[in-house]
């Protein structure tokens, strides 16, 4: 039905008859003619209808926008004055000779180009909201992102395989999906919220390389950038150290940044160990385009009377940082309030400064309600700041973990603020984490990464660790612009050592046999050394197109109630259906609107 | 942990060390030293502990099959007597320098070259029956094809998109997964039978070309060659006709056989009518490699006494054939019993037969208990069947049905069991189906493809038709040794069609909103005319592979009751899940080992 896509008409087809199809994007009545943009996947074109061609006069007169055309029609040179030079068909037009109506449109709910529409609306109508520019161009990045991945992958020994859907309950932590099976009554599948298991049992199987770009699953309280169902690169290898999984996938990350939007990046990626993240970022996942970072002063503290930082100071589990801000001395007392209500979020009950209005003056070129507490200390905290003329500092002083959070996001926010990102995408690996942390809720040790991963220890020391906190694990992150692009780790391959991580973590040799003994069973059959990562695809389209909402990477997202406006679904469902699956409603126990 | 797969260890690197990794196959000691077959991925290579080495030596005495190993060691040629010519790597073997054992392995439950384990116990330890070379072979199988697959539908402007898994039933007909949604209480998703409304939508999205290789589910009672999750090659595409589509895809398919088996189709594939296929074959995906056809009769046989015949033969849904098997007339009176036997699965009543000993003797060079009932028509039937000497001609008189069915299996079935395939691929593209059957439970009319299949025939035709079963479809499958690859349509693109469609279905207006409303909007907002097709991926790896079994296409496949021994999937879940779900078990209304 066409011999060219709109978008792809150009001068070299000047006098040549072609076909077009496509969508009207606008008609305009110009001294007795009609001008079409007829729009496709591919771009625009100008249509143009003549009044001595009635029928498709007659036609082109009804028309309004989103009607589907089809266009038979000389290429010709637009007249001087009408020329487009920023439209790759802008010096042309087509004089229709037939104009054909595929599917007339009533009157559509929104315009393309209209802003501010409700998302609800985008959503319940995403067949056209799918059609303005913005988001052909996200799910063209998205597609370019996944061929780009599947390419580099293809050409590295890594095999494409498909693990289940419908499977077992997995232990990432989160809720899970289920789906109530009839065959075996009152039994459940889950839907996956990854697929580690089965990719560790792909190597078992000597499958050597896996990839996988699969969806995984997790009934919990959205958040602004979780969706119930998102996408993940899956990757495991054998025989490889979390060395050359890094590598491996630094040249994964670099090819799909090039490949995808042209963009390369310089050298390799940084370095950081978790402890140096949250010491100089308070955050695992630091954006390195701001060049700020939080500087211990506890040492300095812990002797003066102010409790406020002496305390905190001497508290082993307490911090005390400065925050300096370069050039940030002019902020306002209504600024610096707000930034107080904003680190108040994280828990932090106030937001110390210090303006710094002349250096050489010392202590008289401070400015600021706390320096009569420290007054012997602060030149010494100027210095290890490194403060400048026209600074201004920040302090934080609590519990180590409100501080990093506070004063960690503050610095982030300053950052975007003051228009200091520097930089367009800054990559750095994060290693050495911790392997476990305690639950807050229950104190009971958890796995940080999950529980397959391989501690920087023997059995034994696992075994008899008298600080479980303190040990390492071979697990690593890859964080670009302070978002967490993916993360991995050399996974346990023995059974024993696998056995002494569920001990430590609480886990019952009976409730371990009964959730993962399929897996302790294949330990001991002989399994290779493996090592593997996972990359979010979702959160990587949002990075490379600089896109701030997940749903404006997924043709059909849910809503945060994890509902879908188009479809309707989550629907009702016959009771026929509840019954042959043996499950009847139980009265609710609470409020139904949540 | 290795310079080189064991499998590529050749004699090009003789004098050098490498380092490989991989499982022990074999282990043999001969004359004083151990002989170990190492395997990985890409294949074996031999390795050779010497007694000098006594460190490696004593860890190789306590190696048993399965075990990982790490060896460094120098690649020397073999002894002129131990070259094995079969083997990649028969030219060589490595002389261990240093022996790692990376995973000691307990005794494994069965052998890889063991023939006849059960499949229970393939599957609950699948890690090791995945190791089996056949396996292997099979899964690496898959990936090629699916990796030529998105190689020509990237080259050919298709863009892979995603569609969700957690969605609204879908209308194909079988039985859909639920999945109970916490936060919208009493409501469930469904898991997609295929993503056929969706990539709809992306056509009227504007994105042209769509594929998608996506999991769909079908909560069936299982067949031998179905599973309650299986893949599809999933492709739509706008303003093509039904032609360009099939030559799209019949490019697609030669480009998979090329490039995943070496395997190049000679010229174009051949097109038949489903009424051809009919009545040539009894069958609407023919296989072609089996030179035998369905003859009909009935004109010659309505006016005889024999009412078995003559019954059917007037009857307007009656059907009499006659099957010519060449040269094999000498078929003795217990094979001719069990193919009737054979033929009663299908609901034939028996099955009439005439030995053909000397056309040139006319009747009496025939050999049969039918020919008294029809002698005048006999040697016409046998001119038409084109009787040699040596056949046999069977016979089929019954409902159209029965007829088909029993005799259309008989075919393929004789041509099996008598060596008479010819040719290793015989594709046809088969046409012009009907668009509707009538149900025989309900006697309904429902849709043979999908009730979002256009048609031959106008909105207005659609209506008022006064033998809808008489109405052809523009849908299209694609056969291939008598297994449909996979089938397709031109859509619906206009709304008051599709609803002509639903009502002619009994839909009622209500329920066509409630159910497909949304699509019934969509049409009315600028629809490109649409056609799209869907492969089914685990089929297709089966042929290609010359493979019986579906669940050896599938790395985790489910067993017929729709289980996984390996993950004991479906499991029991806390009741506390069930609450959260606002469920609660019904009791079992029907017997449990259901």
């Amino acid at each position: 039905m066409r011999t060219h896509y709109c978008g792809q008409v150009t001068e070299t087809l000047i006098d040549q008859t072609v076909q077009v199809a496509g969508w009207v994007h606008r008609r305009r009545d110009h001294g007795g003619v009609i001008f079409i943009d007829l729009r496709d996947r591919e771009g625009l074109v100008q249509v143009v209808v003549n009044p001595d061609a009635a029928e498709n006069f007659s036609k082109a007169e009804k028309l309004r926008a989103e009607c589907v055309l089809s266009i038979t029609g000389k290429v010709i040179p637009r007249t001087e004055g009408t020329i487009n030079p920023n439209m790759a068909t802008g010096k042309i037009e087509i004089v229709a000779e037939k104009l054909d109506v595929l599917s007339m449109a009533e009157p559509i709910p929104f315009q393309l180009d209209e802003k501010n529409v409700g998302e609800e609306t985008r959503l319940k109508y995403r067949y056209i909201d799918l059609r303005r520019d913005e988001m052909q161009n996200n799910l063209r990045l998205r597609y370019g992102i996944t061929r780009a991945m599947r390419r580099y992958l293809d050409d590295n020994g890594f095999m494409d395989m498909e693990t289940p859907i419908l499977t077992k309950s997995t232990p990432e932590g989160a809720r899970d999906y289920l789906v109530p099976s009839r065959t075996h009554p009152n039994k459940f599948f889950a839907l996956p919220q990854s697929p580690q298991l089965f990719k560790q049992l792909l190597m078992m199987s000597g499958f050597d390389r896996y990839y996988q770009i699969t969806r995984c699953f997790r009934d919990e309280d959205l958040r602004a950038d979780r969706q119930p169902e998102f996408t993940q690169l899956d990757i495991e290898t054998s025989f490889m150290s979390e060395e050359q999984v890094m590598q491996t996938m630094e040249g994964l990350t670099k090819t799909i940044f090039k490949e995808a939007i042209g963009y390369e990046f310089e050298g390799d990626f940084p370095r950081m160990t978790y402890a140096e993240a949250i010491e100089k970022y308070g955050i695992d996942r630091p954006d390195l385009r701001i060049d700020m970072q939080l500087v211990d002063i506890a040492d300095l503290l812990q002797d003066i009377e102010f409790k406020v930082f002496a305390g905190p100071a001497k508290d082993p589990k307490g911090r005390v940082v400065a925050l300096r801000v370069p050039g940030a001395g002019s902020m306002s007392r209504k600024e610096i309030d707000e930034y107080t209500k904003f680190v108040g979020i994280y828990g932090a009950k106030g937001l110390a400064y210090i303006k710094v209005n002349d250096m050489s003056a010392g202590i008289d070129g401070l400015q600021s309600p706390i320096i009569k507490f420290f007054p012997d200390q602060v030149m010494q905290i100027m210095e290890r700041v490194g403060a400048q003329d026209g600074d201004i500092v920040f302090f934080g002083a609590d519990s180590a973990k409100v501080v990093n959070d506070a004063i960690g996001a503050l610095r982030v926010k300053l950052g975007e603020d003051l228009g200091m990102l520097e930089g367009r995408f800054k990559p750095v690996w994060v290693v050495d984490f911790p392997m476990f942390e305690e639950d807050e809720e229950t104190a009971r040790m958890v796995a940080i990464h999950h529980p397959f991963t391989q501690p920087k220890a023997t059995t034994e020391e696992i075994l008899n660790h008298d600080a479980p906190h303190q040990m390492l694990s071979r697990a690593y992150d890859l964080v670009i612009n302070g978002l967490e692009v993916g993360g991995g780790s050399v996974r346990i391959h023995d059974s024993k050592m696998q056995a002494a991580v569920f001990k430590l973590l609480g886990i019952s040799d009976e409730e371990a046999q009964d959730k993962f003994g399929f897996l302790l069973d294949a330990l001991k059959y002989g399994c290779p050394p493996h090592a593997g990562m996972a990359f979010g695809l979702d959160r990587l389209v949002m990075i490379l197109g600089d896109i701030p909402s997940i749903r404006d990477v997924i043709a059909f997202p849910k809503t945060q109630s994890a509902a879908c406006p188009l479809t309707e679904a989550p629907g009702m469902v016959d009771n026929a259906q509840l019954q042959e699956l043996l499950l009847r409603f139980r009265k609710p126990v609470r409020s139904a609107d949540k």
